[in-house]
Order: structure tokens, then sequence, then C-alpha cells
């Protein structure tokens, strides 16, 4: 591997060591650094080098892989030893909004830094391995220069040169998630009220949530139409069933505000004098 | 199958349809029903029987099973002929609130008829294959001994003796997947903003989101424990990240409504001083 680009991991936390660690076995030249001492030693022991000072980490990588807490430490750390920083690809996996990752893309322009931006889809237990994906956008250049070094990581994909492609695709998929957890914890309220276990109720629910899954491409390409018409369920259909949901979470004494914030985006479409189209019209109450 | 019980089937609509004829093939001995004429037709030519009468179909059975379109539409078929059930089994999916359901067993009870409530979770496709699933409860003594009847249909699952257990797992079931095709349609619209279809959303939406569904019965059984402490993921890091993802959907002009209700549940535990639990801790929002 003497012509594999040596990479420096800034970052120790659960999700860099991870990160770091599958560097190291993927054969790459790797040097590690954390703000706080301590983090380093089992990478060590694995093969990392661990200079102790952040200007030496940099100047040690040929491609700096950020893994810190959020947009603020990023450039707590980075902006003192920007100039160590000049020629180099930043790659920065801390998690940030759209418009922070932007920030940092144009950060990195006036220092000569290119810069590609990376939501991680995975937890740390599963980088490097096949159920890992991570989402770039930024510098086209960097992604397919560097292409093989990502891949180490997990699947890697490109959005764009928007460096906020890849936060706005991730953070997307993030509000499905934890909406979908508030849901499930809403059903788990209502079949508590009838003596049945929220774990009882979490199995019955990973099965039927994502045997419904199959549906979302679906939703999606008519949501693309924009044509709401000749509908499989239509929105006069669907408010009568939520409807129910929201009269039986009531009678079981489970708060409202998860489901009936589902049923306010019926009912404005409703409203509109849609009711006999698709409930994928629901959208409509969301987008721009 | 001489000795198997003669079955009527009321309400041929597109899930009556389904019922009726798997029982057909099942080698039952099956009698149908429909308010409006014509509907009986491919039935007739499996092998049913389609008397005309109301009271003629419900003699005919010895298990009566009732698919009508809501609560109101069973007492409007079945109150004038009440006299014609007595002695028999109704078995009712129809889709109807728990209390509903409750409602038709205390007036089935008055009547001399053994009630079973069920909540169907499947489509009329899937009925009869391994896909399909009925929730029951109400009559012990009716799921048991006609338990291979209602195995024709998919899995037969008892919920208990009130006739309304079963539609509060299904309501509950419903409630989260309305909630997270909610957070899907929220997500697509954030994506649509930096060029990404609604549909390639949709398909890794499902990718993301089945996988995510693994965790949900750990989930649960720390709801059940009623212990957050020491968490994977807390509610000060959650906030975090659900205040990131409705600042990224304001910037996107996308409706706050979904997302700003799932951060409401977040700020309320928080509120009350629970920030360094888990962020299961939600569930304590919700329930009564
Ligand atoms: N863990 C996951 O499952 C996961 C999944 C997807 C994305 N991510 C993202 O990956 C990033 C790291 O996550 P993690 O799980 O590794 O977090 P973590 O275990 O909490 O580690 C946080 C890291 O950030 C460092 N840090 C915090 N503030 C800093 C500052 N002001 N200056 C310099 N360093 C600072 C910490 O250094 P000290 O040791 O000195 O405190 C530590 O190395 C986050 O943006 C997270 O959202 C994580
Ligand atoms: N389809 C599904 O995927 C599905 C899944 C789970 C549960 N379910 C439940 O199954 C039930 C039937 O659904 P479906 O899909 O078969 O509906 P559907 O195709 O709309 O059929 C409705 C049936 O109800 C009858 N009906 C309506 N009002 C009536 C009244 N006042 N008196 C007598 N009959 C009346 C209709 O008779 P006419 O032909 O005379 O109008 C028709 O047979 C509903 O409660 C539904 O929620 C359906």
């Amino acid at each position: 591997m003497a012509d594999s680009p040596r990479i420096s991991v800034l970052g120790l936390g659960a999700m860099g060591r991870a990160l770091a660690e599958t560097f190291v076995k993927g054969g790459y030249s790797t040097t590690v650094w954390n703000r706080s001492s301590g983090k380093d030693a089992e990478l060590i022991a694995l093969g990392a080098q661990s200079p102790g000072a952040l200007a030496a980490a940099l100047t040690a990588g040929e491609v700096i892989v950020a893994c810190l807490l959020d947009h603020a430490s990023v450039h707590e750390t980075l902006d003192p030893v920007v100039e160590s920083l000049r020629g180099r690809i930043l790659v920065n996996l801390t998690s940030t909004r759209p418009d922070q990752a932007r920030e940092l893309a144009e950060w990195a322009g006036r220092h000569d830094i290119e810069y590609l931006d990376g939501g991680i889809m995975a937890t740390p237990h599963l980088i490097g391995g096949p159920a890992a994906a991570i989402y770039y956008s930024g510098s086209r250049r960097a992604f397919d220069e560097y292409r093989p070094v990502l891949e180490t990581l997990g699947g890697a994909e490109y959005f764009g040169a928007d460096a906020g492609n890849a936060a706005a695709v991730d953070f997307a998929l993030l509000a499905a998630m934890y909406t979908m957890f508030a849901g499930v914890l809403h059903g788990a309220a209502v079949v508590r009220s009838v003596g049945m276990s929220a774990e009882d109720f979490g199995q019955r629910a990973a099965n039927f949530l994502s045997a419904m899954t199959f549906s979302l491409p679906t939703v999606g390409k008519r949501v693309d139409s924009g044509d709401y018409s000749d509908p499989e369920q239509d929105l006069y259909f669907t408010k009568s069933a939520v409807d129910a949901i929201v009269a039986t979470s009531r009678a079981a004494g489970v708060d409202l505000d998860i489901i009936g914030a589902v049923r306010d985006l019926i009912d404005r479409q409703i409203a509109s004098g849609h009711g006999r189209e698709g409930w994928e019209r629901i959208f409509e109450s969301l987008r721009p």
C-alpha cells in the first residue's frame, strides 16, 4: 500500500475511533488526534501514529478526516491551525446542518483546502462493513480521487457540489426516523392501556412497519408526479381512519400532539377540496 | 370437509370478496351477501351460495363473518335481522374503534350472539397467505373452537376477552404507520429542496427505516422498565439532532407541524429535568 494516501483522523469519540481503526486495518498509514488525551491507546497498539500536537497530525496526513462533536467544534479545532491544512483534503464527517456544511466549504475554499462533507448513515460498529453508508457532497474531484479511501469505511455516495446536500439527505432520513420512533411510542402508549407491553408492541411494529416501507418508492413517485387523482386510498378514507385513531388515543388518555399533527396535514388538504385525491397529497401540506 | 362449519360472509367490498374467496377455496360451504347486487358473480362461479335475502344468508351460516364499511353500517345491516343471528357466531372484521367493538359485543350479548371482533392487518390480496395477520378479541370460546376457520384467512392471534383490544392494537399500529408516512413525506419535502426526487428518497427511506426498526423491541423494553438512566442516546443529544433537523426544515421552507411535534415531546422531558436520560423517555410525554 506504498502509494495509498496517508490519513489523519481528528476526533476519537466512539465514531472517530471506529473510523481510525478501519483505516489502520485497511492498511492505510493513519495518524490520530483527539482534544483530550488517552483515547488513542488501542489505535496506537494497532499501528496508528499519535503525535499529540494537532499541527503535527495535520502535516502527517494527505487526507484529513474530522469527526468532532458539531460545527462549532470544527472551527474551534481547525481555525488556529488552518495554515497546516492548506493544499490538503478535508473530509468532514462531523454532523452539521446543510448551511453549516456550506459555511465550512466556503471557509475551506478561502484557505485553499479541498472540502468534502459527509453524513454517516451508520453506528460505529457498522463502520467498515456492508451495512454502513456515508453520503458525501462538496468537491467532486476529491470524491472521485479518494473514493477507495472513502469506500474503506462503507458505501460512499456523492450528492453534488453543494456541500450542504449530503447533510440535507442525512437530516431528511433522520427526520423520518425520529418521526417513526415518535409514532411507535404513541402506539405503545395506546396498547399499554389495554395491557400489552411496549416490548411486545415494538416487535409487532418492527414487523409491520418494515413491511409497510415497501410502498415508499411508489408513494414518492406519486408525489413527484404531482398527480394525486385515481387514488388507491383517498384523503376522505384516510381522514376517517386517522380520526378513529385520534378518538381511540384520546379515550386511552394518550397525548394527541403526534397523531393530531398527522390529522392536521390531512385536514388541510381536505379543506382545500382534495378529499377524493390520494392520501399522498399530504406532501402538499408540508412542502414549501 | 363435511364437518367444517358453514360460513356466511356479509359485505363484498374488496376485502369481503377476498375473505369469501379464501373460504370457498379452503373448502368451506360459503354463503355471501352484499347490500347492492352484482358483486357476487365471481364467487358464485367459484361455488359460493348467494340467496339474495340477508335473513337467508344468516340462517345458512354457523359462523357469520361481517366485513362492512364501519360500525354504523354493521348496526344498519344487522339490527333489523338480529333474531336470525341468535345462537350464531358473529366474527366482525369491519374496522371499528375499541369502544365501538365493545358496544357491539354488548349488543351481541343481549341477543345471545357469540361475538368475536377482528382487525385485519393485511390488504385484500394478502388474505389467505402467510403475510396476512388478523387480530381478534372477544369470545375466547369462539376463537378457540373456530380457530381453523380463522386461520384459513391468515395468522390468527387472540388479545383477550375485552372485544376492544384487537382494535386498540390494530389502531396503535396504524398510528405508527401513518406517523411514519408523514415523517417520510416531511423528509421528501426537505430533499426535494436540494433536487432529489421523492421516489429516490422513498427508496432510501424504505431501506433506512426498515433497518432502524430492529431497535424497536429494545426501545419498548426500556419503556416497560420505566428506567431511562444509563442511556445509549440521551435527550440532550436527541434535542440537538432534532433542533438541527427543525432548522434545516425551516431553512428549506418545509412545514414544521410534524417535526415540531416530535421536538415538543423531547422539550417537555428536558424541561422536567430528564436531559441526561434516554431519548425513549419521550414515551412519558405521550402516555396517560
Ligand atoms: N455515534 C454515532 O452513532 C454517530 C452516527 C452518525 C454520525 N455521528 C456523528 O459523528 C460525530 C462524532 O460522534 P461520536 O459518536 O464519536 O461522539 P462522541 O463519542 O461524543 O465524541 C465526540 C468527539 O468530539 C470531540 N470534541 C467535542 N468538542 C470538541 C471541541 N470543542 N474541540 C475538539 N474536539 C471536540 C471529543 O473530544 P474529547 O474526547 O476531548 O471530548 C470527541 O472526540 C458527531 O458529529 C456525531 O453526530 C455519530
Ligand atoms: N381494503 C383493505 O385493505 C382493508 C384492510 C383492513 C381492513 N379493512 C376494513 O374492511 C372493511 C371493508 O373494507 P373494503 O376494502 O372491503 O371496503 P369497500 O371495498 O369500500 O367495501 C365496503 C363494503 O361495505 C358495504 N357497505 C357500506 N355501507 C354499508 C351499509 N350502510 N350497509 C351495508 N353494507 C354497507 C359495501 O356495500 P355496497 O357494495 O352495497 O356499497 C361494501 O360491500 C372496512 O371496515 C375496512 O376498514 C380493509
